[in-house]
């Protein structure tokens, strides 16, 4: 969860919504992404996609079974449909996303693809949440509003 | 529709499951896809995705509201989610994929992101389906297999 961290600090940089991913096979990362859709104008461009294809282009294989994945962020249901697809074993995310929660059990334990997905949240999840509430704070102090509670999944 | 399934054919054309995808706005077509999950070996290479990022591309914009995309076949969630994500108004799908179903419709109405998608289903249905049908069955016949009734999810 620390690589996913500093990919997420990455987006940060960028002036985006800090979230990372990276995708781990064999105890090695194969796969790195952060949020990227502000600079690239895309809406696929998130850190868990852009990790998915670049451990796909590592084994030249869009299996990845075997596979697990770090974000720093519960994920959306578009990257949980991709971690269902790419046949990854494991998710493990850092900080909660409510909203999404029904659907990142659903899609886990759907077999849709005769494959589920183990999942395991709340890995660092303080450190996870404080990226998001602390980007999300200061952005709004540099526009001058009262810092609040954002919702991130608002933003994905 | 007629433009999705002209995807659809490239795809087949490939050996690649026959799929296609295009995004309108302002009665334009603004991004076309195909499936090129064996070509490329990316697990995120679905019809959909390749239609929404050239969409994206095309209006510099991650956001595309008032756009509707057309779809041969019911979409996985991967690509239900980026339609959502992408704030597409409306989404014509072809043939049903009724493993999805639930999903489809649960996401398309969530409001995750402050946006639902209107769906409308089994547009040109006979010819969506028949695309896959009759992929599926070459396809075993080449294998020397008895040719039978393929789900055409699993091999999403």
């Amino acid at each position: 969860m620390k690589a996913a961290i500093r990919q997420a600090r990455k987006a940060e940089r960028d002036g985006e919504v800090p979230i990372g991913a990276v995708v781990v096979y064999e105890g090695k990362v194969i796969g790195k992404g952060y949020n990227r859709r502000l600079k690239t104008q895309l809406a696929s461009a998130h850190a868990e996609m852009m990790a998915i294809d670049a451990a796909c282009r590592k084994l030249k294989s869009w299996r990845l079974p075997g596979a697990e994945i770090y974000v720093t962020l519960e994920p959306c249901p578009m990257c949980m449909g991709a971690i269902l697809n790419a046949r990854i074993d494991k998710l493990y995310f850092g900080a909660y996303e409510l909203k999404v929660k029904s659907f990142t059990q659903e899609l886990a334990a759907s077999n849709l693809v005769n494959h589920t997905v183990e999942v395991e949240g709340g890995v660092m999840k303080e450190e996870c949440a404080f990226l998001l509430s602390d980007f999300f704070k200061r952005m709004r102090v540099r526009e001058g509003q009262k810092p609040q509670v954002v919702d991130p999944v608002k933003n994905c």
